[in-house]
């Protein structure tokens, strides 16, 4: 099981009713977070949880909004006596532009090791979840995050029985590694059935919208995009600044056929998002609308 | 008059319900700003006030929770349109830090101008405010500032009628310019009283208490002092980390004769600061205890 929290759902600058976009997800004792904007670190603290477990914070691009709250942030995690080394992903130029505000915040009780991005996209291994990193198209160079967790199949015990395998060997095939018992060789596929469906989760601001973006958020149980504008006639400002309509979010959803689909990065011109629902369902019906601190469960399929 | 507003009230972290120590102040169309930790443009943003006039930003020390809002303080404040240059006053070392951070705040539009102090104290005459900064005991150099507005003494009409010189020169007289009218020089002296008390205002964090900050602050109107803790066995914490009691805090204030104390830069650790304003009354009774956004006018004496 993965929860998540989308701690703000603003953009541009911190309003006193609504934190910049930044979301925190914690499985199997991990946590990580994407995006750290000023005021981050206290919509975490309104949250409750932990800021010891910070093992991967994901920066999607290096506008303020998106990364000014990292000093403090790194400061508050070492203040919660983290010494394990933190892994900070991003564009390139990542380690150049954090040890630069990091003249605030010069002396951490941890290492922090840093993962430049450059490729279309990359994927990454990280405490048992596959991420994968794809480019936006934003004013600068920008990157969207997919987070999955995979499922095995079945494990089959009437299967197992017929292998006459000792009991005590089952959960070795069960893990995926292979048994070497008397002369034979025993293979996982023997007694698990095919892989099952597993938990997706896609995370993309800033940007216009991509095929890629389609391609790699496709099947998401949980899309959260960026809905920068809803009223029609800013579409023009979205182009020039390179952000997306909430329209062209839902049909970005509809094409990639997600579960569900969060809106955010709001602008601070933008009072009430609500006021766009029934317009945005119009074209994906499974629509919502970011607020802080909005919490979900996804579990796998029963 | 000066209005001001105790924008937090914090120190080390924001917090959900208490944001860093900073001050706001206001005077004749103009607006200084005394550091500017996470979330300070976000508790400017509540009380309304403006972010386009503010002319002067003063940096106490470079430790994160007084300066790490600053970046995204100086694009909010590009987007509220200012153009006109801005000066930021700190101890040396200030361009270096604010270039530093200012890796995500490149392009702004207006020039920022650096004023380094290095001395003991500094007086600056900044808008008509004689502004005095004064150094503190910290871990590392921090400085106080005190803000003076003088005020003449009263104008003579009975005096300035002895003078026989046509009433359109009193007002140069009044202004402090001399006249030169006929074959006479006429001073200012000559219709102007002694100049009258004006308003004096101290704000004073982090550091240990001092025989300069008593100095500096003697007969302010109102002395804003750190006092990070209450409890009596906190002192070594306070000694060792160079923070000051509540109680050193009130005893400063009565040593500076001045008229009103607010206490602010509460730890973390401290949720109601309010417990230790009797203790602190028996030291100093008018000691009041700093919450954000707590605002007052300064005005001159009837």
């Amino acid at each position: 099981m993965i929860d998540l929290c989308l701690l703000g759902s603003g953009g541009m600058l911190p309003l006193p009713y609504r934190a910049l976009t930044s979301l925190m997800i914690r499985y199997n004792g991990h946590t990580f977070l994407i995006d750290c904007g000023e005021g981050t670190q206290t919509s975490i603290r309104s949250l409750g949880w932990s800021f010891h477990p910070i093992d991967v914070i994901c920066i999607t691009h290096f506008h303020a909004d998106h990364i000014s709250g990292l000093p403090g942030l790194l400061l508050t995690i070492g203040n919660a006596e983290r010494t394990e080394p933190l892994t900070v992903v991003g564009p390139k130029g990542l380690e150049k532009i954090v040890n630069s505000l990091r003249i605030i915040a010069p002396g951490l009780p941890y290492e922090i090791n840093f993962i430049e991005i450059e490729d279309e996209t990359k994927q990454l291994d990280l405490f048992g979840i596959k991420m994968n990193a794809f480019k936006l198209n934003h004013s600068v160079t920008c990157y969207g995050y997919s987070f999955e967790l995979e499922r095995a199949g079945k494990f089959d015990v009437e299967k197992a029985k017929q292998l006459e395998l000792p009991v005590q060997y089952w959960k070795m095939l069960q893990r995926g590694d292979n048994v070497v018992y008397g002369n034979k060789t025993y293979t996982s596929d023997m007694v698990m059935g095919e892989a099952r469906k597993g938990i997706k989760l896609t995370y993309c601001t800033d940007t216009r919208p991509t095929g890629l973006i389609a391609e790699c958020a496709q099947n998401s149980d949980l899309f959260i995009c960026e809905g920068m504008y809803g009223e029609a006639e800013k579409i023009g400002k979205a182009k020039e600044n390179k952000h997306m309509m909430m329209c062209e979010a839902a049909n970005l959803a509809k094409k990639a056929n997600v579960k569900e689909l969060w809106l955010t990065h709001f602008s601070p011109s933008m009072v009430k998002p609500k006021i766009y629902l029934d317009e945005v369902r119009n074209i994906f019906p499974e629509t919502y609308m970011g607020k802080d601190r909005l919490v979900k469960e996804l579990k796998f399929d029963e």
